[in-house]
């Protein structure tokens, strides 16, 4: 008798409980996907995992001391390790990693550029190529129509550069256009790669409870975590590379 | 005891059966709308009012003699008429309408310009003052937190010009123009104005059935209707304005 | 003995000699280009040619009662008799025409929409008809390497809606997808046709003055002019399709 | 009696004598500017360097080891030094240098993902900030209305991700979101800043000679150049940030 197989999202930046990260964990696992989670942080990744296994849900909690390509290949290696080709697939990853610096630009020093490069971008791209080359691993069949889906968190500032986000801009639209070859290339093999833009403020949990009734002033990471799962859901005839994200009331 | 108030979809542009339109309509049932279609050609509009009334949900057809301001303010009375405030609130719409022409440049004529221009931005602007109206009618609370979603099919000639699209263009350009307009005045109001871009040949359900296993080469008219489905159900702290739709295997 | 055949520049939308139009009219008149003018007012137009006829320069003023495409036509037939083939030949022209209309969305009327589609598009088509089938009249040799320059006046509503410029934003959108797609199907045939974002308040000579030595709060119809002079002198190894112009100190 | 400054262009990749680096030394250097050579080829560079004096222009080499943030600090001081602020005044700036691999995602290496932003971006960013810093000196006159301009060569890459292309658009995608920070920050002092996009292939000398009289299928290098003289002479009431350049006959 067949195993049955479960399937895996992958979560890289997990940065605490109240963020996009979290939220998009919370509701793979309950849309029925066993979830590893990858962040810099031992103790905010092992609340948010033992969370996500209070309420049923499978999770595990893997810590990453920086994000360097080595270091994806080793996380990429433990996760396969606890959660084995036996009975899990992964069929979901996120790319939820940013560095951020807003400050004039003869402000910016040659390390914060580093960062922004290293983080925003090449830590982009290590997380794709251990996603891909695991998606690629996936049967497709009637039950699961695409290998895979990948989806970055993308901002404003990967859309446009800005006074003040010179560093910030430069790692943000690197990522968007590693995204966008992404999903013209391993389109034709049913990968699914989609660019989420959050343009506005991404509310924690408390915030958006002070907030109560009132038109909420940000993004709830909630509702981002939903437009996710909908994009892993989209049926493969109608796939979305990008879409845009923001509050109601915002001015834009 | 108060009445129960059901939620009313308006589609224009129910071409015939097996296009977006049709399936947009059937989507918005099956979720619980009645459901108001308006087209040009009485027969596939009442064919199609009567498959949806056949499967449990509630139609009506609003045949239009031509795309024109005036007539979408009477078809939107006889709209009201038969779908009454008393137990209905216009919560979705959905503008569908398309004139399109491919063609040489020299070839176009001065009235397949304005054909496009009235069908794919005059129509559109009338529509939606019909639609922004009604909507602004809607009370907001707890279960219904929008005024009402209003969107739009775009085309991959909404984003881009080119040779034989001039007079295709022209209008969808315009149209996109129109939404983020729109979008951006009513989103305090919380009305959402959507725009998707269907990047791709939209397939008819026999061309899909024929394409059987093999990768689409289109996209499904169904597949569409969810990504509409899903932008009328987004929480409105992350509310998308643009997606774009294409086949996992296009190559673009 | 061959005769000398002068080049011929056509410009529609010469408001006043205050405005961009007139500016470009004055600088090509300057680089050698027989001017032909077209506007709806003939007070002003009469005042433009004895202008640049005062300064040496080569005009002849056409007016048009409305734009619409039969009118082009005529004029272009107009200008072909005045600008006999014998001496001239249409190298370049510069479709400026703009009706403007800022308001709220519900305040638009459906004659504001249609005036905002004859004038921004129908009319630049037409325009644009009669431009590219002289220009395919025309030899191309080592002194006139392209056929012709065709250049639209675009503005920020050619690239983004916003409250209040629903009914501008359509017709600009509209003429950038037919710049687009002329640029795109005529290349080949070394017509070249470029569209100019003026994403700023264009300012009158008079109110150009006033601001003396301060900083410029809009941008010189000169500076415009000149720009699109340097568009009909790029050599056609490099080639642009558009370009954004804004005043130095504009925070975009 | 004052003595005469003379303005500097300084340029940053010129990679050989028939590339686009070398063709704006030369077309600045014909326009008066004294030009400071910088790239990783001493060969090449001296070679440049002796051929704009032999025309009668002034121009000195700086060979760089390798594109980093130091390095550049200290080619700036040695071009300070070669050019004095008492005879000379930096007034333009081109950052030509691009780094480019083209192969499917999964063949590129952490090494080439790494060079890719180190050079198309961290380079960017050394560079400006010297360039920057240099034109806050300048005094601006009524013969020098703005401190200065500085130009970014882009590529289609710059625009858009595409398979094959993921190593290079990351870098590409940066250096423009770089470009457009700048202009934003900048404009308010008087310091300009572009970004071209050169769409298509850069022809060398020699490919463009054996083309001949047919039409082009690639980009002139002093073409280009042409258009980059064109941006640092804008009046500052009608500046560009973004110009795309592309042949006649590509298709686009």
């Amino acid at each position: 008798m067949a195993a049955v197989i479960r399937p895996l999202f992958v979560v890289a930046g997990v940065g605490n409980a109240a963020g996009t990260g979290a939220a998009a964990a919370r509701a793979f696992s309950k849309a029925g996907y066993s979830v590893a989670l990858i962040a810099r942080g031992q103790a905010s990744l092992n609340a948010l995992s033992e969370e996500i296994k209070s309420t049923g849900g499978e999770a595990a909690p893997f810590c990453m001391p920086s994000y360097t390509p080595g270091n994806f290949s080793s996380v990429f290696a433990s996760i396969s390790s606890q959660f084995p080709a036996s009975q899990y697939s992964m069929r979901a990853a996120l790319f939820n990693i940013g560095y951020g610096v807003w400050k004039p630009f003869l402000e910016v020093t040659p390390e914060e550029v580093q960062e922004s490069l290293d983080t925003n971008v090449a830590a982009a791209f290590s997380f794709s190529r251990e996603t891909i080359l695991k998606f690629k691993e996936n049967r497709i069949d009637a039950q699961n129509p695409n290998r895979g889906t990948l989806i970055f968190t993308g901002a404003t500032a990967s859309m446009r550069g800005n006074t003040r986000t010179s560093a910030f801009s430069i790692g943000k639209f690197g990522a968007r256009a590693l995204s966008q070859s992404l999903a013209k290339e391993f389109g034709k093999d049913d990968i699914h790669v989609a660019h989420a833009i959050i343009d506005g403020q991404i509310m924690t949990g408390a915030a958006l409870a002070r907030a109560g009734d009132n038109p909420p002033s940000g993004l709830s990471p909630d509702s981002i975590a939903q437009s996710y799962l909908y994009l892993a859901n989209q049926e493969k005839s109608a796939w979305t590379w990008e879409l845009d994200l923001r509050p109601a009331h915002e001015r834009w």
